[in-house]
């Protein structure tokens, strides 16, 4: 059960309403986000709604079945839509896109991928600073340094930001160059991570796990969300299988689950979903026809010279062409 | 590497050419399908294509690095088209549906369903006579008695029909019934079966193995086509994964790998790729973007009282509204 | 619910046992097996057992609430044994070894085998002449003269053979030189094939599918003992999963999970379970100790020659060694 | 390649070193552990060793092929021994019990599980203070406190503590408490933990990802060894598979795998592995036959009320008799 409280409610209020959820056997999470307080319960099924609704400071009482309770659309009906300023907002039935490199390697790469944003009129740039890499001797990126890099030539173009941040102790630092915090795949289930996250006023996009189930990738938003950080969106970006001639299965099933479950944007992430290149473009096409609320791709102006993920990276030509088609396809659904 | 030779050729000049080949130190697997003549030859990779290419009786000679021969696009880059009759091609292009019941059931079931595809000219049926079940206790089909009342219905109206066979005795029987024998995913390896389909003149549509790799399911093609059959399509329908929230992971990025790789039709079966009914709409037409050349979904009048597959199977209503979003992609792709 | 009926039962008395059990809409399925004859009903799960249990004809009732009835261990908690005659018995706490060849490939290969198994006591030689491949142009098997070659060797000196079958119509001919029948991986969902051997009075041995679950094993089980043979037991030989640097995953649990669920023998194929040789010998002592009641694998005089699965066979002197140490596990178990 | 350098060597005779290798194209990543200064160089493995090997200040040179360099047995073929003091060794030929409750719960229950671990002379105790959690309203384990409880009981009596580290910033804290860290499934690629513990002396368990493969595993490894701690071990816990019967697939191949490829200590830790407390103890013990150094397993005085994976709990009369089977066992192996 979901208890929206109304604004402002003095806490003499909220003790009482706790006082008789604990009669009523509940175990009670208080939660405060940038738009609301709530109080989230765990316990019963069965019980008459009203006893809660008449209570004073109660501004609405809804039941959810689901485990994960404020990311489900079972009390939330209205999608969830993340402005990000300057007219870029995710999950207004846009779709948004959101490309650039794997990793930010150098100021001309920052450059080049800039202009290509802007003449396809793509508001979100990725590219990654800290790079999780299975090996300790591999590429781990250029840090804060080429982050910074990233926001001098974005900010001014009003391009938003979206780059991954693998730790705790690096938020702090990220924070004034970030739009978008990404969690990654690995750190999908880092929950120290999350609950920090969650005190944030700056959105945040939770990849799914690399063998993550969908309830999981949920589980994981209600972290951030129970930790009051409602601005929250949610990415598949393939599963592990037994499948191995390509580098992800992307299970385009999971965005219809996720959009019939959840009221937080879907984002497609296909450049890892199949991490072949000529695959990318139709896999991206796909995911919105499906449901999706976005893609995020990886773009570089010479792929075969990318410090990384460089086989499942579009160039430039494969992106304007691709941005073609998303803007077509928007007339077909 | 692959041989095609001469129509007609005579006995001797075969000989002859396998002569050479053995001294060569290839295996030869002769292979006459109701097309052509080949010599599928296994071994060596570096020799002098030229050594066999001037030889008398030899029309064409291909290298193919691909293990599955015949059916790799290597050696044979123009697609495969597979011509039913009446006006119904598979391949050419346009997407083919292929709609019906799980199983047949009943004449009232049948003729409504007749009805259905009528008004919606959807030219194939699919509706299952044999049905393989997990439990022996389960409903498992008509058998021959549900096929023709099935051809009896379609045969005056130019649908042709596809329907599974489970073993090489049912084949016979079912001969004058089927327009396309359909290969479950269970029996996806069941080699003495795909021997048995390469030797008949009618087209076969092989289901990938529950967790069938991409590269058996090529493999299962070249037993049929190596057998004499070149009329063959390959048919993504969901895989084994560790998400249990719907009941097959569709690998969506398989349509592009499999139309990548051979020249065989690839038809998408979103019923079962997904096994909810209310995602398998999105699920035809995202594979149809993602280079699906046709679609094989499960719609029954009342889709709560089917026999079997009811919980993923659509119902008219539905049904129509797919049909008419399949054509108007059409003109998007 | 399974109802045993009385030896001899007159037919009359079964008809009315039936009637009654259809006014409480059960569906009844009557199995006959070579011991014994049962009602198998599907349908409610509450009713007075007492009902049915003082009806004439009716030995005993049991309910089982599996879905898998017969092969349950719900109803039948005495553990199968299965003689195969010359004091050569499965499932009656020993460790029963059957060893031998992938494939059966010369004269001379199976006399060297054969001496091995006798220097070695083991009882069961396995040993391939239909094998299924991925593949047309591999190697498929000796076909039924290898099996008469094995059968000639085997016979006088008591040794017992279980080999695969891959299709119904390979059964007659393959009938009087076999003892146990053995399913593969690919055909464990093969209904047909299960249907038929339910009908035959000789051992067969179902191997798990490659991604089948422990219950999909469980219902093929079912099949053939609702078909009529009793004398049944299960293999387990590894799954298929992500990992990629072995060929399968055993599943250690399943050992425990079948033995806790059915009344059926399990074999362990650590072999196939791991697919390289050197981890073989190690993997067969382990699932003994989890509870299987006997190991099946590969052996060869040089496995490097074998023509078949040679880096997964143990050559002679490693499977002595083996031997010793099963021995040896008796005694801690 | 791995170089051992001499101890107490000049720092001007390793950039002479560095300076060569970094002629040969080598990318050179010195290491600095408890025991011994390495440098772990990348690139070509065409080369001459000796051009290396008679520069002055190196002790030893070894090729290694595999990606993982410092943890691989190409180069210390002597198995990894950890000494806990107090006579507590791992990987020394002995087979390590690690056991205790899932969660650190009261004083009553760290007392009764204490005097256990004494009884069956057990001396290391496992025990979790942060516990990750699917949900965020899940108890979440009882922090700092419950790890200084758990201490003040264990140091006296000379048992060890192992616990698992969530985070970087729990280190510091922890530290005096804790005999090993233990990195957890969904954090064994925190890469950032990781570096973090190669930073200490205090010795590491890694825990697979769920869906880890054997080699990212060992990969996570070398993070730890290539930042400076020798001191590590690993553990199988169970895979996620298509089989939802169990918890968790324990992928028993791992443990040989493991031992053949690392020179590391490897754990198993049958109380995930299979998720069912029936099953622990066989699964314990076929572990050990498959080869590992030890187990960790999960014991609670009433597990049905333990406050979290009571369902895999043995408790102290299964407890009891697994120890006495592992001691019998040792005489086997």
């Amino acid at each position: 059960m979901i208890i929206q409280l109304e604004k402002g409610i003095e806490k003499n209020k909220v003790d009482s309403i706790q006082t008789t959820l604990s009669k009523l056997k509940f175990s009670v999470n208080p939660v405060t986000t940038q738009f609301e307080d709530y109080l989230v319960c765990i316990g019963k099924t069965e019980f008459d709604i009203r006893e809660i609704g008449h209570l004073q400071g109660v501004k609405d009482v809804h039941r959810v079945s689901d485990n994960y309770k404020l990311v489900s659309n079972k009390w939330k009906t209205k999608n969830t839509i993340i402005d990000l300023g300057d007219d870029v907002v995710i999950g207004n039935g846009s779709t948004s896109i959101m490309a650039g490199p794997c990793s930010v390697e150098s100021e001309e790469q920052m450059e080049s991928i800039t202009k290509h944003l802007i003449k396809n009129n793509i508001r979100i740039m990725r590219g990654g600073v800290y790079k999780p890499r299975s090996s300790p001797y591999a590429f781990r990126g250029l840090g804060i340094d080429g982050l910074k890099m990233m926001h001098a030539l974005c900010k001014p173009r009003g391009i938003k930001i979206i780059t991954e941040v693998m730790q705790v102790s690096q938020i702090e630092e990220m924070y004034p160059y970030v739009d978008v915090f990404q969690v990654g795949a690995r750190n999908s289930q880092n929950f120290n991570l999350l609950d920090a996250l969650g005190g944030l006023d700056k959105p945040v996009l939770i990849k799914r796990g690399v063998s993550g189930t969908i309830e999981e990738l949920l589980y994981s938003a209600e972290y951030v969300f129970s930790k009051g950080n409602e601005r929250l969106m949610l990415c598949e970006r393939g599963i592990r299988t037994f499948e191995t001639i390509y580098r992800n299965t992307f299970d385009i099933n999971a965005i219809q689950v996720l959009k019939d479950k959840t009221h937080l944007p879907v984002i497609a992430d296909p450049s890892h979903g199949v991490g072949i290149r000529d695959y990318v473009s139709k896999l991206a096409l796909a995911s919105v026809i499906a449901g999706a609320d976005g893609v995020i791709y990886e773009v570089h102006e010479k792929p075969e010279e990318a410090l990384s993920d460089g086989q499942q990276t579009l160039n430039f030509m494969e992106s304007d062409l691709l941005v073609q088609k998303l803007n077509k396809l928007l007339s077909f659904t």
